[in-house]
């Protein structure tokens, strides 16, 4: 790092390049980027360009299911594809991770809906950013009979749901949050109170948890 | 992730080639190359374009200075070619981050000589790997009055040291390494017992101190 500046002072344009992009990734810093790029330098040419071309190629060729929204190679995705599914079940979320997480589950064999974020003003992300409208119409459809909210526990997650809740009322799909309540595995003491009260007033009948 | 297999499951092979490109940096696991392969989805395509090319061009466009197997974007690296430095000097390193760190120590006027590793059985580097014949050479050419062992302060790089100090017993050449002892702003108590031992045994005059 260079005193005056605080500019790191590279030995080539062509690094110093690489260093900027790479680092231009999410937590990713200027250190890393730096053994991350040298670490690619020592690979074979044909290596490089394989790695580079599979992020251009998934940008380029990627699909969005036009159903559900979900990251897919086809224009539906396998999951919309799936005749096994029950198409009456449609789980919204926020982004793709969240579905991988559900599918590992292996709880869940209903059908998706991707809204690609969450309504969160703090960064800029209103209703009409978000797959929600699609999410109205495909209910309209009138197939769906439930849709289960599975966003993330935080303000903006609630948000969303109330949001969505609000424009679902008027049709007869019934709506559905993901229980809150203590972590399997979890010690008593160390649970929060929030969790700890909903999971007392959401409190499930005994003979349930015998069903896994 | 699936019980059965561990193996995670993508929604998309495109996806699943990227992230698995992504996850094959060192340090980079699955779930990190997944969040870093989303954020790129996210950008416009030109971004990730120019993204992914920046690694191939440097691939292939980057160049290995002819004197001292630096870095550079042309066969003489800047710094050989800069005539303002002692070209008696010459510090011998492991790899270009340590050339870049003695450079922006502002101390060093000399030359560098990188060595692209150094001897590490364990890893299966040898001396034929490393850059040290092209050391002998350029010293065996005259102008070189001491070289300078810059490595790390590890059995490794003790190795290397002495591997190369015999190398160069018969030329004329001075050989020294880095002053180990007590780093600037430690306090005493902290330092472990052999760098203190050290510290003393190579015990600086007060005027030497004074120089800074």
């Amino acid at each position: 790092m260079c005193y005056l500046c605080a500019m790191q002072q590279y030995p080539s344009k062509l690094l110093e390049d690489a260093v900027n992009e790479m680092s231009s990734l999410p937590g990713i810093g200027k250190k890393t980027a730096l053994r991350l790029v040298l670490h690619l330098l020592k690979r074979d040419s044909f290596e490089v360009e394989r790695f580079s071309a599979s992020f251009v190629k998934l940008r380029n060729e990627m699909h969005y299911c036009v159903h559900c929204h979900n990251l897919s190679d086809t224009e539906v995705c396998e999951i919309c594809k799936d005749k096994s599914r029950d198409g009456t079940l449609v789980c919204v979320v926020e982004d793709i991770r969240d579905v991988m997480a559900i599918e590992n589950t292996r709880q869940f064999r209903g059908l998706y809906h991707v809204l690609g974020g969450i309504i969160s003003p703090m960064d800029g992300t209103g209703p009409a950013d978000l797959e929600i409208e699609s999410l109205i119409n495909r209910v309209r459809e009138g197939e769906i009979e439930e849709v289960i909210m599975a966003l993330s526990s935080t303000m903006e997650g609630d948000t969303t749901n109330f949001y969505i809740y609000r424009k679902l009322k008027d049709t007869k799909v019934k709506v559905s949050t993901l229980a809150r309540g203590v972590s399997v595995g979890d010690e008593l003491e160390y649970a929060d109170e929030v969790t700890l009260g909903r999971s007392i007033l959401h409190r499930t009948p005994f003979e349930q948890t015998l069903q896994r």
